[in-house]
């Protein structure tokens, strides 16, 4: 009964709260970029004025970097906390952009209305569902769900920097029953999705070094030690013929899918025909026997993001170099741990080294993969609240990038994560022309006054 | 008899030759950069009024780039052409330097005096060996030795982009019984040598492509061809354990050094380690049971000179690139065809390559090895002669390097040539502060004054 006043004050005021997102919008509180540290403050303070008038609590909190809006509201029920991040990529290439990126306007589109600027999806739209779907609860209710602490961070796109040590240093104020990050995606249009696999990340840039100069091949080839050659040979044999990465024990701690997970993945037709369609490939590249969805959801990976040696401008220069280069980084799952994955990388590297060659290790850094607790009977809840409002059931899915936060969550505060999001693969986030449907935006804030009603 | 005449006359004379070889010296003719483009018309001008002086008949003829001077003069005997040529590499880095490299000077060092000046070795001092050489002749004996024809190219440091458009233009005039090329080295201080093999070069630039853009390692890390995978996985097959060239067919024109040549080699007794240790090495990498002569000097090679692809720059990106690309040359002997091993190569290369890959295969050439013809007796009588100089026999020995002119004078005047040069190891050509042993530079003016006394 009251769920439905909730919904109906949100499809009512749908204006308003489009002109709040708006709003943030026009804030182009860009982290990197040294030049917008007075707009993220900004963009900061406009996000504890709007959480002051809902009634927290709140403040802009200081840090090394930008601030973090820490707010708190509410009583009874579990303790919740929710993670959202205020900052927004830089907008370059804005020659590719077809509007002011932070000039945000409705737009019609074959797909159906979108908002389009910076920021839309990522994730100023993401977290606004959530506030704006507390303002509904509370217009109705005249009190928030429950108790609710708010963490929006201004540096998610620099690296979190500050991120780590605020969790530690505020750890008694911050831990809660569990943690809700709105940063993830639908599965499609049409289906809602809770995430519950992240994977970890493990990387580092290692150079080969052999003579001590550059040599000439005309005087030297033939003879001297090419570190190039050295560099492809190891790194041409990281995976075998069937796809499997080679350094030992790589695969020790790699959980199997649980068979209910597996089933549900197998009942989402994934169509990675056309995933891989849109990029120009057409051919599954990874493991053999894993279906494209455990690929990069559930396997780990070992990829050379990056390798540099010798003459590389333009014509020929027939040069021997000195040293080859190449930045590696593997994707985690399960329990794999990133300092042993990496120790393990560079055991088999140096086993495989000739001599007269040095291996330089620089910059080793990771985290590990984030499995959530779906045994935490929110997961349930969300799943049904979220059928409720998109008609069809939320799938439990994996991502295979890395939030490193619900880990830190887990680690740091102790407390599980449930990752909703209404993002859709084609939101250009990162790019030109960002956008968020006006669907998300809308479904999103019905979709976590849903979830609170089941949830408080 | 008139042969100790013309060497008293070298050795009264050494000053005369020195400061004429210091004008030379003085003028900045770097080929590669247009600014000097006055420059290397000056010294073109400057040698042909210093071979008129000798009684040629000399000219400046243009070409496309640079002029190349010619010079015909002497009668009777075997008609030899004599190249060098009077182009110089760049300077830079001239921080580097001790001196303005354009200033030339003798210095003392604790292996003897040198001339220190760009083009003191490469390779205006060495062909001043033999216009010298000429000139004492002419002042003992009132004539020159035998018919000569000069040809000193302005663009050899610049890839003698008119050389070949030059000889087939002028095939007639320039046609002679044997090449003198005076551009390479001793075996050692103590000992001359004859080159009598150099190697050919192949070379290409080729790309793997697998996606239509840079994809994310998160969102499709495990699933999407990785081109740095695909490239470095062939590339690390290029050789197999024993350092043998993988490439079908690759070694079918490979011939085995003769007898002769193989005992001659051992009984140089080369000093690898010393080799090696001066760049940092201790260990030969070439092809098992092949000694370090026989790797630099008659094996072919294939080297990657270059390879780069994905995130190359400071910190880290999780790409997985689009493309990734490789410079790979093969320095060539015998009878190998470098259109041929190029074929294979890229024939290799597509049986190796995914589906979803394209390869691109970029500016392929080269220029087959040259192997002089050891049995032309003028070769008997050079070695003779040198030994007599330098008080040891010389070695026929081979380079690693490439120097297509005496395949072209082989290819488009039908001539044989040899190959005769005064440079050492540590002449630093191509490198800040060359210089070349004024003993180099004297005894080189005597060695050929006796070449000329046994073959004219």
């Amino acid at each position: 009964m009251s769920l439905d006043a909730v919904l109906a004050r949100i499809d009512e005021t749908l204006p308003d709260a489009l002109d709040r997102l708006f709003g943030l919008l026009r804030i182009p509180s860009i982290s990197t970029d040294p030049a917008f540290g007075g707009d993220c403050a900004r963009a900061a303070d406009w996000l504890v004025a709007d959480l002051r008038d809902l009634g927290f609590e709140a403040a802009a909190r200081p840090t090394a970097g930008h601030p973090m809006v820490v707010a708190h509201g509410g009583e009874g029920g579990p303790h919740l906390l929710f993670y959202g991040h205020y900052d927004v990529q830089p907008v370059d290439p804005l020659n590719l952009w077809h509007r002011d990126p932070f000039d945000p306007v409705i737009e019609d589109t074959a797909k159906g209305k979108v908002i389009r600027a910076r920021g839309a999806s990522d994730d100023k739209g993401q977290l606004m569902t959530f506030i704006e779907a507390c303002r509904a609860w509370k217009a109705v209710h005249g009190t928030l769900p429950c108790r609710l602490t708010m963490l929006l961070e201004g540096e998610e796109e620099s690296g979190s920097p500050s991120l780590v040590p605020f969790l530690k240093g505020n750890a008694g104020e911050l831990s809660a029953d569990l943690a809700l990050i709105c940063d993830t995606g639908l599965f499609d249009s049409a289906r809602p999705a809770i995430t519950t696999m992240l994977r970890g990340l493990a990387k580092v840039e290692l150079t080969v070094r052999a003579a001590s100069r550059d040599l000439h091949s005309g005087m030297y080839g033939g003879l001297a030690r090419n570190p190039i050659h050295v560099l492809t040979r190891i790194l041409g044999r990281l995976h075998d013929d069937e796809g499997r990465v080679q350094v030992p024990g790589f695969y020790d701690d790699v959980d199997e899918l649980p068979e209910a997970i597996r089933a549900q993945w197998q009942s989402l037709a994934f169509d990675h025909q056309s995933f891989l369609g849109d990029v120009g490939l057409s051919l599954p590249a990874g493991e053999a026997g894993r279906t494209p969805l455990e690929m990069i959801w559930s396997r780990p990976t070992a990829e050379v993001n990056g390798i540099w040696g010798g003459y590389t401008g333009a014509g020929f220069k027939t040069v021997l170099p000195a040293e080859a280069h190449a930045k590696v980084s593997f994707r985690l799952v399960s329990r794999q741990d990133p300092d042993k994955v990496l120790a393990a990388f560079r055991g088999w590297i140096e086993a495989q080294l000739p001599g007269d060659c040095e291996l330089i290790w620089t910059e080793p850094e990771g985290s590990p993969a984030s499995v959530m607790e779906i045994a935490n009977p929110a997961f349930e809840a969300a799943r049904i609240a979220l059928g409720d409002e998109w008609g069809r059931p939320a799938a439990f899915v994996g991502a295979g990038g890395s939030i490193p936060i619900a880990g830190y969550f887990k680690s740091i505060l102790g407390m599980d994560a449930m990752l909703v999001g209404f993002g859709k693969d084609d939101d250009q986030i990162h790019s030109p022309n960002e956008k968020y449907d006006l669907a998300s935006f809308h479904h999103g804030i019905r979709s976590w006054a849903r979830i609170l009603d089941r949830i408080a």
